[in-house]
């Protein structure tokens, strides 16, 4: 396994060299809305420690990443009116990842929508930011 | 949302009422194979307190597992020589979630080969316990 790349996007992300649209914030961990969602409501969980994925992350950086995101699967269920959340990880690129800051992605479901296909078509920032506030609104 | 069933599946392994192959056992969690595998060496992590999924989980029991679901996909990804994992965890059924218990998916991964369909065949025990005395072998 290679080394955390402090260059990645997400690391330029928490570093606020590239824009997110923000749903939550702490000390421990960063929730913004994934640019490429694969329902509406998609967001991406993020430490602010760095960790590449599941295999390097330290256990305690992982056990308090968690609680918050079930705080953020509870306020996307809430927000978008869900009836369901799948959770994924993805961990090196035959795990399915792209990024390689660990992240959680948090997906509102409904019965019987399939999740949209990875198109790598970027969302409206409007949309997201639409999607966001609901979301927002039911920390 | 509906409140915990005593009486689902994973209830009952964990009450010795129903058997599982198991790889891992300690105090907070009990990990085995799922006896419907999407891939060779796909193994489920329970926590042993009661919780229906993401939704009700009290997160300090949240928190306490993720540490062995870690300490399972290193396991997973080393006993079963896979370059990568994926993790999944279904809340409701709308979330794709069929027992009532929250668990974590463990998906060893190969660079090029997706998941199999879920299509309700049961492995043959013998293939998973092959699978699973590499997957303890690695602990």
């Amino acid at each position: 396994m290679s080394s955390y790349d402090q260059n990645n996007v997400f690391a330029k992300i928490l570093r606020g060299e590239l824009p997110c649209t923000k749903v939550y914030e702490d000390d421990v961990a960063l929730a913004f809305m994934d640019i490429m969602p694969r329902a509406d409501g998609h967001v991406l969980v993020i430490p602010k420690s760095p960790a590449r994925n599941i295999l390097d992350i330290a256990p305690q950086d992982l056990a308090a990443l968690m609680p918050v995101v079930q705080k953020v699967a509870k306020a996307v269920k809430t927000g978008t009116g869900a009836e369901g959340i799948t959770l994924q990880q993805f961990s090196e690129s035959a795990g399915g990842q792209i990024v390689f800051h660990i992240h959680f992605h948090v997906l509102p479901r409904w019965e019987g929508v399939a999740l949209r296909p990875h198109t790598g078509a970027m969302e409206k920032p409007e949309l997201l930011e639409k999607h966001a506030a609901k979301i927002r609104a039911a920390f």
